[in-house]
């Protein structure tokens, strides 16, 4: 299955999600990690959708989520710098969810630049991503 | 807000539905009415989405759904015949949608042909419409 830029951006401004996580972590410099990744969960019916994904960029993994449910993830800071945020950069998305992509490059470039690794850096970051994908329960 | 037919469509491999409703009605000749309907659903913070969804195929409403929730929506059996359908046959869906899509067209076929006019024409369309939108659950 081929995919074309615009499909793609039109499917991950419905399906696609920006998440930075921080965890606990008391053996880095910092006290924490800090885990950006991009995630397009659908039905394991579509799981052909999400290995075009895959193709598309070149990196990431397609894994069972919960139940029924697959999902295609990335997790590399590389990867995420060099292929997901360039592709989002050329192609941009057109929901709110462009809000969250912009919170989660900052945050990347910031882990780029080696801010994560102080305690300062972790901080402006749980900042940025706390005020990421707020009302999209649905 | 201009959309290329490759973003709609992945928007809608996402967010959209073909729904096809029965209603009891006694005083239509086959007791029943069929009302079919194409909508895409969004948090109202995207409302500016459907709008540019409804300019694009040019019919259809965007009103309130539930909630924070917005609905762009068309139901006029014309608009879906003329420009709904024409559109998703050009530019075919990549996920299993396309499968309830194809029976949403069959349908509408089959109502541009006055088959929802009889009993046997409503019994064959409630058969195809039961088989639609299954294992979509979130």
């Amino acid at each position: 299955m081929n995919l074309e830029a615009q499909w793609i951006t039109g499917f991950v401004d419905g399906e696609g999600c920006f998440h930075v996580g921080i965890n606990a972590h008391p053996d880095m410099t910092a006290g924490h990690q800090v885990l950006p990744e991009f995630t397009v969960v659908q039905h394991e019916r579509d799981a052909q959708v999400l290995h075009a994904l895959k193709s598309h960029f070149g990196c990431g993994v397609v894994r069972r989520n919960h139940g029924d449910r697959m999902a295609y993830r990335v997790r590399s800071k590389e990867h995420l710098l060099e292929r997901i945020i360039p592709f989002f950069e050329k192609h941009p998305l057109k929901t709110k969810k462009r809000v969250d992509f912009a919170k989660f490059r900052r945050i990347l470039l910031k882990m780029e630049a080696g801010e994560h690794l102080t305690s300062e850096g972790v901080e402006e970051i749980r900042r940025i991503a706390s005020q990421m994908n707020r009302g999209q329960s649905r």
